[in-house]
Parts: C-alpha cells; sequence; structure tokens
C-alpha cells in the first residue's frame, strides 16, 4: 500500500476528551473517530488491524473444532422472554418496536438465537458442537468511556457449545480456555485466567480474562507465588483472626452523639474498625435486606447478588430506612431486628465483644456477640479482598491488579436449553437435554487493550501479528529519483516476500514522516535518503527498541528478515 | 474440512413458507435459518459463501483505490435530521431511543455517516476518496418475503465518493460501474445495467444492476437490438402516433350511466382506449393532483414523483375526490379544473378528440383537445412502458424482463455535504463543497440471486469461485479401509494443492450422500468406492453438466484440474 492512497487523518494534538491511552493513541493515529458516546467508526488503519485480530480468533476457533455461523443482530422479544431474560438485562438492552408495533431486542449476546438453532439437533451423535460468529452486539452501557474500551456497539467473537453432559462441558470449556490462552498470546495480550461470577449468564462457573492496564475497571487479585488468581466478585483470603474480648451478657447502649462514621466511632471512642459492625441497608430485587459486615470492610455487590441469586441491588433511600428501623444512617443496626432479611460476612462468624448502631440516632451497642445478639439468616462471603491480605491457597500476601476483561467463557449448564425446550435422542433411546457453554471475546476491546499494553511516548508500538503494515519503507526524497527508485525497489522486493508493506511516498518533511510511523506503530522502518544512498545503505529501525542500524541498500530485505525472526521468536 | 465434523441440517422436504427457489433451496441445504420474518440465521455453508462474496467485492474495490471502513450501525438522530432522511425515510427506518431518551436510528444506509468523516477533508489534494465498508443494515420493510431476497437485517457493501467536481464524481463512478460488472461476472450473476430513479438517495443519475430472475420484483425493460436498457421507472418507448379526428370546437357531455371504467367507455360506446383520458386523483407529499394519461396507460409511481421531486404517493380517498371534484371515481376528468396541480403524460400531447369524464357521475366529455382544455401544469414521462413498445433507440420490439436487483450506484451531487457542511481548500485557495456518489451491494441478496440462477431439479449448482466447497471426495464406505484410505489420501493430496475440498465421511448410504452433495451443489464430486477401486479407478462428476467419467484413482487430481481449468475459461 501506498501512504499516498491511504487516509490516515493523524492529529498534531490529543483529543480533548480522551480519557484513556488507547482512546488518545487511536484517535491521534487516525485509527478511529467518534460518531456518539459509545460508537465509534473504524478508519482504514484499524480495519486492517481488526481483520488481522479476527483472523487469528477464526484460525483457533477452527483448530477447536468451531464452526462460524452469522446470526441476526435483531430479536424477537418473545425469545429472551422465554428465557426471562426479556426483564433481567433491564436497560442494558436496547429495546424498539417494528412497524406493526411488536417487540425488538438488539442482541447483547446469542445463547436464546443460537438455542433456537439448536432446537434442530437430533441425536447425541449430533454433539458435541461448537458454534460461533463475529457480530455486532449493542449494549446500552450507563456509561460509555475509554474509546473502545467500553462502548455500546461493538463486535464479539462469541461461541456456544452444546454437550449431553457435563463432561463434555468440561472438555469445550477446557478447549475454549486453552484456544483464549493461545489467542491472547498471539495478540501480544497478557492475560490473567480468573474465577468470575456467572452474573446474568447463569451457570455454574466461568473464567475471566483479565489484561492488566491502568485503563481498566476490573480489579483481579493475584498470589505471587501459587496460582490463584480471582476476580474480586469472587476472590477471597485467608483473613487473620482478630483477638475479641469476652463481651457484655447482653449488648449495652452508649450514646455517640458525634459518631455517624466507623471512623468517628475508632477516633471519638476508641473503637477499632474491625471490632465494629458496619450495617447496610439495600433494596435486593425489591426487597429491603440488612447486610452486616466488619466495619473494615467493603461490600462486593456482585458477591451478595450470587448469595442470593438476585440481579438487581440498590442503596435504601433515607425514607426507606427510616421507615424499615426508625432511624437515620450513622446508628443502624441488625441487632433485634427480625422483619427483614439478614445477611452477615463470615468474617464475622463467632465473634464477640463488638460495637454497631442501635437503630435510635446517636446511640451505639457494644459487647454484643454477632452469632447470639443478630438474627442472620444467611452467611456468605461478601466483602471485597484488599491488598496485602494473606493468599487462601498458600499464605502469601496478595496483590490486587487493575485490569480490563478481554475475554469470558461460562459453564451454562441447561438454562436455556431447557427453557427453549430442546432435547437430542440419548445413547439409551431416551430424551437429554444438552448442557451449554458460551464464550466471548470483545474485538474492539482486544484492539484497544493491545494499544494500552503496548506504546510509548512516541506513539503506539503494535506486535507484528497485528500491526497494520509490519514494515514501512520511507522515502525520504519524493523528487530525488535515486531515492524513489530505491525505496520502489525494496517496496517491491518486500511485497513479492508477502511481507505487510506501507511506502511512505507522501511529499512530507522527513520528520512528520517519523513521527507518523512512529504514532501510528509501524513495528519496523526502512529509510531511504541520499546520503545514505551515497554510500549505498539504508536505515533499519525496530520501533519497539529504537534500534537503528545502518545496511547496504542490496542486504536490506535480509537484516529485515532476521530481525522478524528473532523478534517474533522473543514474542512468542 | 470433513462432513463429519460440519453442521448441514439438510431436509428431506421442501420447507412449507418458501416462496422462491433460493429460499427452498437454501434452508433445505441447510444453509440458513429463518429467526422471525426478515431475519435469518447463516449457518457454516452460508457463511463460507459469503465469505467468497466479500472477498471478491474486497478484491474489487480494493482494485479501484476504496478504502476499508467499518462505521456503526446506530445512529443519533441528529445527523439524519440534519440530512432531512429522519422524516423522509418513514416506516422504513427502525427507530429507538437509549436509556436516557435520546433517538436513535438504526442505519438503512451511510450517506449521512461518511459524511461526518469527510468533514475532517481539509483540501482538494485530499481528494478523490471512496470509502467503503461491509456493515450490517436495517430497514422496516413492509413485507419480507422470498428468503434472503427481501429481508430487515442484511449486510452490504456501500462505497461513497468524493470528488472536488462533477468530473471526478464521473470518474468514481465509471470505475464502481466497472468494478461492479467485474464483480457480478465473478459471483456468476448476470446483470443488466439500467438507468433508474435515484429516490430518496437525491441526485442526478444512478445505475442499477438487475438480474433476470423469475423470483424478482423488478421489470426492466430492455432492447434486444441495442444496448438499450432501464428500469420501468425509468424507461420509455417510442410510442406510434395514434391517427386522431379534429375534435369538436368544445368538449360536449353525453350520458354514460353504465360506463365506469375505460374497458366499459370501450365496451358500451365503443371509444378506444388510446383515446380516452384516464384520470388518478392522488395525493402527493399532502398535495391534492390530478394525472392524467392515455386510457390505456399505467402510471409509474416513481415517475410521478420523480418529476415533482416528491417523496410519497397515495391515491386520494372517496371523500377527498368528492370534495375536491363533485364527482366519484367513474367519470372523473380534468377538463375544467383549476384548482389542483394537474399533471398529464407526455402521450398525451397534442391529442385531439379525446373522451374523459365530465366529473358528473354517469356523464363523460367527448371531442376535447388535451392541450386547449386541460390547463397542464406540468408534462412528464409518467406512463409504464409494456413488452412489444419500440425501443427509443433502434426501434425494436422491447423486452420486459423480470429481475432482483442486485446493484445500484448513485451520483448524489453536493445534498449530504452540503446539509453536514463539508467543504476543502479548493486550487484556488476557495472553499469548495465536495461531490459525492454512493454504491451499493447486498452480499445476501447477491447470494440468493446466484442460486436463483443457478440451481436445477437437485439443487444448487455454485460456481466454483463462490462455492461452499469447489470439490466433494465421497467415500461409499466407512468401513473398507481402502476405500477410507484412497479417499482420505485424494483428500491430502487436494488440501496440499490448496483446493477447497469437502470429505464426505460420513456414515451415511451413497443415495444420501449423492443427494446432499447435489443439493448443496459442490461443483466437481470424487467418487470413491469399492468396485471401482478393485479395477484401480474413481469416479469424476461436474455439478453443472453431470459429465461423470472413470479416472485412473492416480490421475484423479490431474484430471479435475483439467475441467477446472476450461470451466473457468467456460465461466469467465
Amino acid at each position: 500500500m501506498r501512504w499516498s492512497q491511504l487516509y490516515v487523518p493523524t492529529l498534531r494534538e490529543d483529543p480533548a476528551d480522551a480519557d484513556a491511552v488507547s482512546h488518545r493513541l487511536l484517535v491521534r493515529g487516525g485509527f478511529v473517530r467518534q460518531l456518539m458516546a459509545g460508537h465509534y467508526s473504524l478508519l482504514p488503519l484499524a480495519v486492517r488491524v481488526r481483520s488481522k485480530i479476527v483472523e487469528i480468533i477464526r484460525e483457533e476457533m477452527t483448530a477447536i473444532g468451531a464452526q462460524e455461523f452469522v446470526l441476526p443482530a435483531m430479536h424477537p422479544a418473545e425469545i429472551w422472554q422465554r428465557s426471562g431474560r426479556w426483564e433481567v438485562m433491564g436497560e442494558e438492552m436496547f429495546r424498539l418496536k417494528d412497524r406493526k408495533g411488536a417487540d425488538m431486542a438488539l442482541g447483547m449476546t446469542h445463547e436464546e438465537i443460537f438455542t433456537v438453532l439448536a432446537q434442530e439437533l437430533r441425536s447425541y451423535r449430533d454433539l458435541p458442537q461448537i458454534w460461533y460468529q463475529f457480530q455486532t452486539k449493542f449494549r446500552d452501557e450507563a456509561r460509555p468511556k475509554s474509546g473502545l474500551l467500553r462502548v455500546r456497539e461493538f463486535t464479539m467473537k462469541d461461541s456456544y457449545s452444546f454437550d449431553l453432559a457435563q463432561e463434555g462441558l468440561d472438555r469445550s470449556f477446557d478447549l475454549h480456555k486453552a484456544a483464549y490462552e493461545r489467542i491472547f498470546a498471539r495478540l501480544g495480550l497478557p492475560a490473567i485466567a480468573v474465577q468470575a461470577s456467572s452474573g446474568s449468564m447463569g451457570g455454574s462457573a466461568s473464567v475471566e480474562f483479565m489484561s492488566p492496564s491502568e485503563a481498566g475497571e476490573d480489579l483481579v487479585v493475584r498470589c505471587p507465588s501459587c496460582r490463584y488468581a480471582a476476580n474480586t466478585e469472587k476472590a477471597t483470603s485467608a483473613l487473620a483472626a482478630v483477638a475479641d474480648g469476652p463481651g457484655l451478657d447482653a449488648p449495652e447502649r452508649f450514646d455517640t452523639p458525634d459518631a455517624r462514621t466507623i471512623d468517628e466511632l475508632t477516633r471519638l471512642h476508641g473503637v477499632p474498625a474491625d471490632r465494629q459492625i458496619k450495617t447496610l441497608v439495600l433494596v435486593v430485587d425489591s426487597r429491603l435486606t440488612l447486610v452486616v459486615l466488619r466495619g473494615d470492610h467493603t461490600l462486593v455487590e456482585q458477591k451478595l447478588l450470587d448469595a442470593l441469586a438476585a440481579t438487581a441491588v440498590r442503596p435504601a433511600t433515607a425514607e426507606e430506612i427510616q421507615a424499615a428501623l426508625g432511624a437515620s444512617p450513622g446508628s443502624l443496626g441488625a441487632v433485634g431486628v427480625t422483619g427483614l432479611p439478614i445477611l452477615a460476612d463470615e468474617a464475622l462468624r463467632g465473634r464477640t465483644d463488638m460495637t454497631t448502631g442501635a437503630n435510635t440516632d446517636g446511640v451505639h451497642l457494644r459487647g454484643l456477640s454477632v452469632e447470639r445478639d443478630i438474627a442472620v439468616q444467611h452467611w456468605a462471603d461478601l466483602r471485597e479482598v484488599v491488598s496485602g491480605e494473606p493468599c487462601p491457597q498458600c499464605g502469601t500476601a496478595l496483590e490486587v491488579v487493575v485490569t480490563i476483561e478481554v475475554g469470558h467463557i461460562f459453564k451454562l449448564g441447561r438454562k436455556y436449553t431447557e427453557a427453549l425446550g430442546v432435547t437430542v435422542a440419548g445413547p439409551d433411546g431416551d430424551r437429554v437435554t444438552p448442557i451449554m457453554g458460551s464464550y466471548g471475546i470483545g474485538v474492539e476491546r482486544a484492539l484497544a487493550t493491545i494499544v494500552e499494553t503496548h506504546h510509548d511516548e512516541k506513539g503506539i508500538v503494535w506486535p507484528a501479528a497485528v500491526a497494520p503494515f509490519e514494515v514501512a519503507v520511507v522515502m525520504l526524497s519524493t523528487t530525488d529519483e535515486t531515492v524513489t527508485e530505491a525505496a520502489e525497489s525494496l517496496y517491491r522486493q518486500l511485497r513479492a516476500e508477502r511481507v505487510d508493506v506501507l511506502l511512505d511516498d507522501r511529499d512530507e518533511r522527513p520528520g512528520v514522516k517519523f513521527r507518523d510511523v512512529e504514532l501510528i506503530g509501524i513495528p519496523y522502518r526502512i529509510t531511504v535518503g541520499a546520503r545514505g544512498l551515497a554510500e549505498g545503505t539504508v536505515e533499519l529501525t525496530t520501533r519497539a527498541t529504537g534500534e537503528t542500524q545502518l545496511v547496504p541498500v542490496g542486504e536490506a530485505v535480509e537484516h529485515l528478515r532476521k530481525r522478524r525472526e528473532t523478534r517474533m521468536s522473543a514474542d512468542g
């Protein structure tokens, strides 16, 4: 490709609204433009990268026997109603009516629609099946942000497995896990596989692939010693026990007129946070619920949802709290409460001599024993693990890493096949409901995450496997025939060797050309100028390392080949 | 690929609801399944064909210097409002609100959105640009039908050209016309390039590519002698003059109590249809309008819309007609009408001694002269050409052919660039508004049209360039090792030669295998059976011709190569 015929609107300045490195560099480099919040146009350079990512994913999906489909993006409401997700998906699902007034959904995911196709499977001999597609997904995100990282419209590789029984699902799941590891390795994306919550998907197990990045929104807890790693929605730790006193025979009220927070109670009354009980009043699936945690712990809402198999949670309003407990936030407690469900975090088990609010403004209780004084209905792991807590497997201090979710795989069970009535004839002639898995990679998010993890102060540093072009041949003059002919000749040679090469034949100053090649992140640059040619040389530069070398013009292609091979084995 | 690992749910019976050959064969052959009216799931075989079609289009677009983009499918209403098409598109555009209540459209086409990107073009030196994408389009068709031929959701290759001036647009348009001709030739689709109406696109000229097929919905008029061809929305003919008498000095009323139609007036009063005037009362863009045509002629609504630069037309209700003309349909006429716009078809020019309704029930007028007695505001070509009329260029009797529109290209002018404020610096430093073209091919419609034009009673007969597989190696036994080994060996050889080959390794009866290979339309079949192998032969069959030949097993690949080469040059 010749740059003069390529539309790459690079910008001198950073875009004002970019809140992530990848967003800034992809806009500056002329890869993407925002149409509206959460919807991006991909320009030619981005289309090239995207198609290389798609091809890598396709190869690895083919390698595990997956077959490619393309399903509609618009779905009849009725199918989502049958699975129960028409309600569950809430505001995140785009909905519309067609000209006849029928309710339609734009697909956020395709479990239901692939399951409709699975209704045609007849026999256990038709299993297993792994079906996938690259298709646009629509999700009405509350806060689209960070360029391509959190959008409302994106391409997803989503796949779905249908197996006769659990061991088949385990195998399909493991095949995907291994395929995803190869995919992320080929994309140059470090990805930590972590246990995760299944959320609205349902199912028994799920693993997320998390790429460490400051632009991320998800926290991963991992052990630097053993292989333990989990999303904060699932992570736990081996907390050290707190030494408790015996407490009192019954909780005792004491006045705390100025202490409305955990901190104030510590500061003004000398009660350490880990000896206090934090009481949260929440509305879970429209039911008022009390949650108690250790004073220094933070609730993970997804853990609460998972514990109750619920789908939505919000804090109760001051009015709702007043009506239920007769007190304002600041002196709330669960002692003596009987009309509401009470959940307690496991870290409160067996604790004595604790302090909590008395449900009277300006009054707290001390000396209480949790299991004696609070009518806990449900114990669960509800708290957020923080950095430095001991690994639950080996005791080493855990790390908490900010990450981007780049893949997510689920063991779904039979939720969808049951809802949509899929059965096949089993080996004994009985009807069997197949068991499903589902597996997703967001293509444009992967693209942006590669930029998050491969850039420097000059711009993007694409891994060769996904670079829009692998090599740029830069002609320093467009009028000096020696230069143009040598550059054209190198361009021809590289094309003949099927190298993905860009000839920078623009009539621009060398500084502009170098800046652009660095900004858009081409892995290798061959610079052809009059001064070098006078001595028979061109310049070969590796973007990632900055390594620059004068090589004889006749040996440039050979030198490039050696660098590519060395680097590829380093990358791999 | 091994058939045992491929999901191809072929059906024994025709689907009950299939109203087109392509629909029937694509469902029976396991290529597609309907999710709901107008929305189809593509199964693995269809995905393979589609990707070959896409690749052919991509190659030809690249060859004319077009660059690939991917733009959002969901658009903010505001951009469509700026071009005026938020209103114009009516019920055909899917609309929805996001969670914040903002109005969104699903893209029917992308003129507006590409034009937004063109706002960044700075100088005449940035032109021309040809930008394209493969993207899902959504159109809320009133009557989705005929399988993939008329749907609500489909993939379109749409491209857009931006040029400085008319001659640039002419060149971009001609490049596309030539590219489309190459594309349809490579797809094996006979396509007639015809003049067409630009409809809601606006612009000065458009050409449609029409593929003759009984499943079509569009009529094309073409001359068997010269190159004249046009959509009925544009077609005209050299009508023979009708010999008129001198007529009367003024129109004369006569009673016609039983004659309410053209036919009845001919039958009961002996007035030939071509000496009558047909008067239509229509509401055009909410304005009541009279249209007069020769009695035996039919109005083409699009011609009327084009003549008035209008967007919508409907027949007036009986009440509207009564209010405007004081008469019921059956005796309507334009003589003496002054308060309404009157359009007349060119075939009425200069006509005398004509008969028409008197706007009094049961009364007609005779002896009228059109130009003397009717206050025509606007003369235009409004009538439908019928088969046998003389070609306007050479006089030969015209044919009317039923066709499917497989491509449409438009000279748009500056409608969108003006509406969205696109200007570039011209050569003299002045600001110039670029001129646009737009160009579209529906990918799945092309796929279905190929089936419409390439099938026989046994199933589909894919042209090799787009077949899901080019060769099927059919093993007649899965237990006889001689057979399986010979088939596997042929499969390996063909794969080594990069032939797209399918190995039918299913444990099925030969009859089932042959039927399936024929149904799904694989161009070549190599049949490997014990009987043939005993004599050292396999059977080579060409799907299109049925030609079958026993060839030595060691020469099968060579024989196949010869057939492919011969056929390819025949196809080309």
